[in-house]
């Protein structure tokens, strides 16, 4: 079979390497037939972090159950599934009460479990990890782009919201305008934002963050940004989502947040070691800083229904579609910002 | 009249200043018979922050109300009152959902109002800041005594708990044994935590800890602290109170807490500029950061309510006590730690 590869910062091949099997009772293996090139890839493409080249990569997959092991129980071959990005028992403390990604087995896609970007994956604890697609919706290709991503950005995006405590008929703040924030203004709306306000750099994406439900946009940066978003809120939000996943936007999120508000982040926090985050205006101000990183898992049932009952579709965020041997194009027009997000289809 | 001035790191002295007056209709002058030197005082007496020689200090202040403008309701000369360390208007939207911390006035125990270490004080917005001590106790020494810490460090405790998440039986770990962690104590035990984890490093302090509620005392530091408490909590509490104000205990909070816990934290973040907060575990493990500064004024009715009805005592916090020209002495006995809260009665 095939998969992408890492080889080095910019370097994406696609590589013949071993089909992967059932090994464990409670493994599925998966044919991908959807996935995703995500932002965070970008952090080992661009050389942020380094994984051992020769890795498999992408974590978003949707396919169809090829094998089981003999426990599983919730999927059976043949069935049309999507993972999300953080593999989880379903059994343990954290995966009872939906914080997935504490999941105390601590897997990942990767190693013997292969990446996302392949035509095959084996997913270890099958039943606490994958949704399985309603037979109804399992050959939709529309209902299919617009679940992909509930794999990832979708359940951040909302993981953003709720962590900000955005509620019926408050004032939301997004921060960013890639996959996650557009997903994140997608979610405020959903839950019921009278305002949301987008704050990024790209038109064409702010265009989106209307179509999604954006009231208002700012384009300003930095401290400019600031002053519009003060001006437009009156003084500061009470609910500021950090959908970019770095200390300047994290900062700006802060200085965005009223007194006695709440910034919900979701991006992990590049830069906050050299930057620093603002704790003395958190202090002063009693700004909560809530979030981190997505227990999509815990959100896929409740978006799934909003999906297939046509009421949430974060599809319009795939702004490029690739096969596999399009997998390291595809990287490189996300990394030069031709494409918001990438679907893959292997 | 004589007041306690700051001339320099170390260096406190006693003066003849003028007596304030009621200048403007919201004013009240109080004639201080209760104040307490504060944690927060030992900065500039350390050097950490510099006021300007010459200024005023305290901002504990409790006494006779000796007159008041023509707007001021809610309290009368004779009447005994306490103050908060924050002055609020009680009107602004901030007083009105109970953030006084952020009142937009802005003001504060110095310059025109003088500090509360000194024989009177003129308090602006009386009707928004004044907590009048009911008749019935209005003389009674030991009640006052057990009041005054609700100017400061106990709304502060209750504020670390309040944040931190903490209710019917919780486990909660509380970084500190200075005056505020001790109040952390006592307002976990009051809010119903069943066991509370008192993290310090004086015995005396701790063993006071103890008959405040703690279940149990850690005195390990750094790591082995970490360590301990994860072994007492089986893997890390979800309801941790930063109550030192420091970066190291910020992130020994933080590395205490379990995944999906909340650290609450009420003192000023020093040094978390050098030595960075650990967000990258506050990230993985979804730990929320909340709190700040106390707005003490708005916990000043229920827990007066329980000091008069005998089930609320933080007056232990008090080890020495000392009358105005005690006071440099009071700030000496803090530094040295030889005193955990010095009582100053003009």
């Amino acid at each position: 079979m095939q998969a992408a590869i890492y080889r080095g910062p910019g370097d994406i091949a696609i590589e013949d390497v071993p089909k992967p099997e059932v090994e464990s009772p409670t493994d599925a293996v998966i044919r991908v037939t959807h996935t995703a090139v995500c932002g965070s890839d970008l952090w080992f493409y661009r050389g942020d972090n380094e994984p051992e080249p020769g890795s498999r990569v992408g974590h978003e997959p949707m396919g169809i159950v090829e094998a089981v092991g003999d426990d599983v129980t919730s999927v059976a071959p043949g069935d049309r599934v999507l993972a999300p990005f953080a593999i989880s028992c379903g059994e343990c403390e954290f995966c009872r009460k939906g914080l997935y990604t504490s999941c105390v087995e601590d897997e990942s896609w990767s190693g013997d479990n292969g990446g996302a970007q392949g035509e095959y994956v084996k997913c270890p604890f099958a039943d606490g990890t994958l949704v399985r697609v309603p037979d109804r919706y399992a050959d939709d290709e529309d209902t299919l782009e617009s679940l992909l991503p509930l794999t990832d950005v979708m359940g951040t995006g909302h993981h953003a919201a709720v962590s900000a405590g955005v509620s019926e008929g408050d004032t939301a703040v997004v921060i960013g305008d890639g996959a996650v924030g557009l997903c994140g203004v997608l979610a405020a709306q959903r839950l019921g934002a009278e305002r949301i306000i987008a704050v990024g750099h790209h038109d064409d994406r702010l265009e989106l963050a209307k179509e999604f439900g954006a009231t208002e946009t700012v384009t300003e940066r930095g401290e400019d940004a600031t002053e519009r978003i003060e001006e437009l809120t009156y003084g500061g939000a009470n609910h500021v989502m950090e959908c970019v996943g770095a200390a300047s936007a994290m900062n700006t999120a802060i200085a965005a947040a009223r007194p006695g508000g709440t910034v919900g982040y979701v991006g992990v926090p590049y830069g906050v070691d050299e930057e620093g985050l603002d704790v003395f205006s958190m202090f002063s101000d009693n700004i909560a800083l809530r979030g981190g990183v997505a227990p999509v898992r815990d959100y896929a049932e409740e978006l799934l229904s909003d999906v297939v009952q046509g009421t949430l579709d974060p599809s319009p965020i795939f702004t490029k579609t690739v096969d596999l041997d399009g997998v390291p194009e595809g990287y490189r027009a996300m990394d030069e910002r031709e494409a918001i997000k990438v679907l893959v289809k292997p």
